[in-house]
């Protein structure tokens, strides 16, 4: 499984993933699902993967390809892009892409394309955005009413985002909660798994100023876990006891 | 969807199951998914349905006949099960027939025979014991290592019941978290819905005499979810925030 979750606030962008990948239970392995593609002053576009390996790091190859080839006039690439609704399209066509070279193969062993992204950032002249790419390459946008997305297992997650998140939030609190909706989905799902990768993004900086990466024994997060732990159980404790 | 809960407590025993039905998002209905047997003084047996509500009243519906009928020398009923073990057998047998009858005809629509249970209770001169019953009449039972099974959507309400729920926990307490557990699942998931019914077994006591529906409005229900709301989001904001 994966665990990615991009959150869209006022004040910037908040954009975690995990790195655990599997085929099996007998066979994981660690692979950062982040990719940053940042142009100092100008832009900074983040993806987030989920679902088949070889199917995102394709799309990721396809895209950083084409950066490189920036500005030499090949089809509009990331850096290229005058919008983010256009970075969106960009990546949607080069999963496209990857899919017409690899969908026939994968049928022929019974497997479906199978490949999403968050896609988060802002370009000059624009607002931040963000976005959920479907495998077919169609997507959505975040707003005020749901200012977040998550891919993969995103259920044990879900409900401190709820309680937590408005697009008022701040990203440090923002952050905060992330990494407690990362610590639920980790206790309840093996394929879930550390490192955590953590970038927030602040408004109209259009750089990378905050990123960071949450190995096993990070004080900062065993910290967070104890004191949400011993929390949870010391309100549990005071909840009102039921008579019959 | 369904949710059910039951947990094995050293002290006794705590099932809980919501109440909503649904055939799509525009047809949904509310049927109570606890059925009780009782020989007061002689056994107590709980079974908490899920999956398709034909398949899981057509059991109910041969296991209520067959212990009316008891004990007129038909086959062995929940009342004439010497142990709980044959109690599942018996819930098992129920479960072929039905499969026996339906499952062709389900096949032909392309529908999959689908139902478990849950199955909790004592009888006298056995410990209290909880078995999980699958669609295809196999079960397990709960033990010391995994006190709680859950049917349904799961997920949701999983990581309350696995920071509070441990064999030593009070009746009363496992009652409490089976409740936050609902309040969780429901917040986040539209096919499980109220009223809840809930039923605290006290081990050796050979008679219900806890049990109690949570409706819309429930005066306890609502004073738990918003104190628990409230307290959770005091714990959240207390938590130290991140230094870059």
């Amino acid at each position: 499984m994966t665990y990615c979750v991009g959150v869209l606030l006022e004040d910037g962008i908040v954009l975690a993933s995990d790195s655990r990948t599997n085929a099996g239970v007998d066979d994981f392995a660690s692979f950062c699902k982040m990719t940053v593609f940042e142009r100092p002053g100008d832009r900074v576009v983040v993806l987030l993967s989920s679902g088949s390996l070889a199917v995102t790091q394709a799309v990721i190859s396809r895209l950083r390809q084409a950066a490189d080839d920036e500005p030499g006039g090949g089809p509009p690439s990331l850096l290229g892009a005058r919008t983010m609704f256009e970075v969106a399209c960009v990546v949607s066509d080069a999963m496209r892409a990857v899919e017409r070279r690899d969908k026939e193969h994968l049928e022929r062993s019974a497997l479906s394309f199978n490949g999403s992204f968050i896609l988060g950032g802002q370009i000059s002249g624009e607002p931040m955005r963000l976005f959920r790419i479907y495998a077919e390459g169609n997507f959505i946008e975040a707003g005020a009413d749901t200012p977040y997305f998550q891919t993969g297992e995103t259920k044990y997650g879900k409900p401190i985002l709820d309680r937590v998140i408005k697009p008022s939030t701040t990203l440090a609190d923002a952050a905060k909660c992330a990494l407690v909706s990362f610590d639920s989905t980790m206790r309840s799902n093996l394929s879930v798994g550390m490192p955590i990768d953590l970038l927030c993004y602040q408004r109209d900086s259009f750089r990378v100023s905050m990123r960071r990466r949450f190995d096993e024994g990070d004080p900062y997060f065993d910290a967070l876990s104890e004191q949400w732990s011993a929390g949870v159980r010391t309100v549990f404790s005071q909840l009102p006891a039921l008579t019959w």
